[in-house]
């Protein structure tokens, strides 16, 4: 199975990145993970990115706040789909990433997950590979089954709680 | 090779949408395009979209303006990639279609494009389809060469407008 | 009388959304609260909109937050007026729900009230059945005055601390 | 059967305020469309919001732009639904009426339709009018089937153009 | 000398309208500062405000928060200048109140200050009466020289600051 | 009678000012109007501003668009009410103005009006004159007065114009 | 003299940047002007940024819209001073490149001007200049002497206009 | 060595402006760093702005929240580049000081950092410098490799944290 590739810009990223790893191991999903910077060490994520197909992966995933590059450099130099999550930082709620994200030139696009979206866009890497991965299919049509069941136990714990009252 | 599934909210948004048609032609992946409304035909959206594995569609792309739901009502009833063109419409500049489009909530991803970035999100598409197809990632990689071309020959256009001045 | 259904898109959304079931309670409207989601549970959301007008239903309101369809969902289903609560989340402080809920397409509107609007949300779902209802438009009047009154009794409680100052 | 007021800012709203009084006239709805301003002509405007329920009215449909207080003001003067419809006028978009008509305190609800909605606030007045009304709730389900044939016929139409290419 | 009316939408404005008071107060300028809401006491607001210039008044500063109405209720009853304060609240940061204060139609001007800006409103009201009060000019030049004066003086302390690192 | 001072950042803005002026004209209010940029004749704006008063100015009203800071600048040399008026520009709609305008920190108001709102600037401005001048009130009592007759001359015209449908 | 780099991310963009360079030219400064992009030119961009200090260019400007992330690429390759203009482009009215070039990690500035400002880009990268070249700074002395003298003189031409009318 | 000035409109920007205070001195660059407002101390702001070249100062970074005029007021006295902060405050997450300091006319440049980017500010200043300065460009150029060195440390140390988990 094709690797996923999980970077973020700065580790203070990571207690949200995390979730995407996550949920990547938890459907056993082959991934690596990495700090790599578009302005700070905008060479070795472009070596990496230029190289990622070759190395095996099949979806890159790319977080990152403020003025958020690093899907769009990543995006730049691989035909490979890049996934942009774009993180809340400490002005604008994320509004500025989301825009350097998504708001991509016409031939390089990166497929943008909500702001901090990071489990998201483990399912949206997931959901990719299983285009071609019966089994990763599957796997994800029951994984929808119990989101499911999870909300419709919610709801009846709320009647529960509401008769109570 | 799996079909791509381009779903409009209205006829009106064709102008737009028929980039992202053109260049699945380009590349000769095959599609289907529609108009569906999540709000208008919601039921036929819904059937459309829960069967849309089984007919044999690998991505889904929809485009929807306003309060654009009709990306993340197929996300709710597929587990393939879903794809979604914010369209921009008469107020609000693409504003609200964008954070109606991206801001899924956890377990429900919509790979979302810029506004109007329908050509974005064809390639995306086809990035999609071209993780298990080699031959069209190869013509990816081949476009992107080209692309590049395209802006060097730009350049040096501009050097000679700017020698005439 | 005809019943209100109160819909949240989680039950996180529950210390919000409970203000509009007190109000509910305070007139002795009759009502089902419930938890249901566009896109996690879109098969049981639009079955409940579809059959809520003849399970005696003749107002819903839906809260959700951040791309929040669940009111749209409703509306697309059933020809009752649906009532949006925009929640605020995480990020943009309400702003994408607000949009995601009011910017309806023509043929499908969403009466939505202010962002974690819920008390007005129950006030308007009253005032609706208050129509036909003569008991219902007293009760509503009445509050009404008992409102004016406690504006005029914090006026006063504020010149009297005015005066000691 | 209850009549519907339209009432709007000013005369230059009347070409996008003319969809709602189009709406109320093929559904048969009695309606009075009149022009009232809540900065210009308080009084009056006070005055008919408070006698508005006395005079046969069952829902008021209120259409302003920039600071946007029509609906407000209607809304602190009577019990009955009031509709609120965001003009987009030569600044911003539409977004200052927006958030003046929807950001409504708790205990005076406005049901804010999407910017320029006036079609939105005529069918959610007739919607108001159906919890009521048994044949306004068949025509409305029929138009919604009508709406959705529609939608199917621009889709076969697409199919077709599409086919001629 | 003529009184400065100061009107809050809510005694839970009055932390912040506060410093306006305490401005007047400062400035010894003559003031009623009342709790009053466009929306559950609009015959009050409305009342005095068209009553306020033959009580004695010669300026009225209204705050508010959401879709703060209450400067425009009263700028539509009284030809007095009115000075809105848009008021912060949970959501929306102020952009809301900022919005719905300040974008008055043409014929009914609102000086608006900066959102939560109860100093400035004092400050303005102040610099409106002085227009014909020289006395309070002096004192508002005077004051005007001591907050120069203070900078200063935090300037220096900066620097014996900065010199003892 | 004491002139009002109308100031814009550049001559291209008189389109708009230009409403101030006539506003100005038609009450007889003496006033001076003049081109000044805060950026570019920075020194002969501050000795305008500090000079006004001496100079029989009442009121400063100052109109420029972007990075808006006329205003402002006028306002910290002097203690006159400075009035200012947010243009609308090439980008973002006047908002950049609105916001660099009317922000305004602790101990120099400028009392702001809407986006390109330069008769009410004028109005505003007459409005501070008459607090010491009842001839001036009167006529802006007249004035309101005859705006509200327009409202209800096009009330009554669109009663006819909808009879005669 | 070092040489100023004038970039643009495409060549539709030429008549906005052109300002830029008739300002250089102005002024004589040398600059070369380039079509190079961060996403479909990625290697293009990196060299020039990584080589432009010792192929003798002290200052670059970038000008690129929607996720503008030209400016921010080059800065990430090189320590010399670049400059961002953010250009507006279909959608969001500049806000997206303005976000997208200003809001730079820490450690990697963009030093930006206003949306689609290229004549004060290139000011700026002059005024960089001249902090060590004398006759540049003398010239802009100069230039901003005139820019005065322009503002005096629609000045007068308006005061004429005004005593005609 | 040319000094750089380091301006803020009030000594409770110091905690972020120390950052730019610390990155001088890290490099060596003589600073003056001081307490002036564009609205309270108007005429010392204009006097250091005039004065400042003469001064030896090479460049200017200027700090102001809300209506940040600062850096404009002295880019309106003086040729020398002037940096500006956008300073967060208490509302509207910094877009207000954003847009007042950016936003500047034609003829005026700031070079605008992001919100609270005290540091890049001071980065920006020595790679202004450094423009005629080798030896700074040097450092600069080290400080960069070290940047990148500290992000590949955190790289590998996440690779080691994963392994463990």
């Amino acid at each position: 199975m094709k690797k996923v590739a999980v970077i973020m810009g700065s580790d203070s990223d990571f207690p949200i990145v995390s979730k995407a790893v996550a949920e990547l191991k938890a459907y056993g999903v082959p991934y690596e993970c990495r700090v790599m910077s578009a302005h700070r060490t905008p060479s070795a994520a472009c070596d990496f990115a230029s190289s990622a197909k070759d190395e095996g992966f099949g979806v890159i995933i790319c977080a990152a706040g403020m003025a958020a590059h690093l899907a769009g450099v990543f995006a730049g130099h691989t035909t490979l789909p890049v996934i942009g999550i774009p993180m809340k930082s400490a002005a604008l709620d994320g509004m500025d990433a989301l825009l350097a994200t998504v708001m991509m030139p016409p031939g390089v696009p990166v497929a943008t997950v909500g702001i901090d979206g990071a489990k998201n866009a483990a399912l949206l890497a997931i959901q990719i590979l299983a285009v071609s991965d019966e089994g990763l299919a599957k796997k994800l049509a029951d994984e929808k089954q119990k989101m499911a069941q999870s909300v419709f136990a919610k709801d009846k714990a709320l009647q529960e709680k509401l008769e109570m009252l």
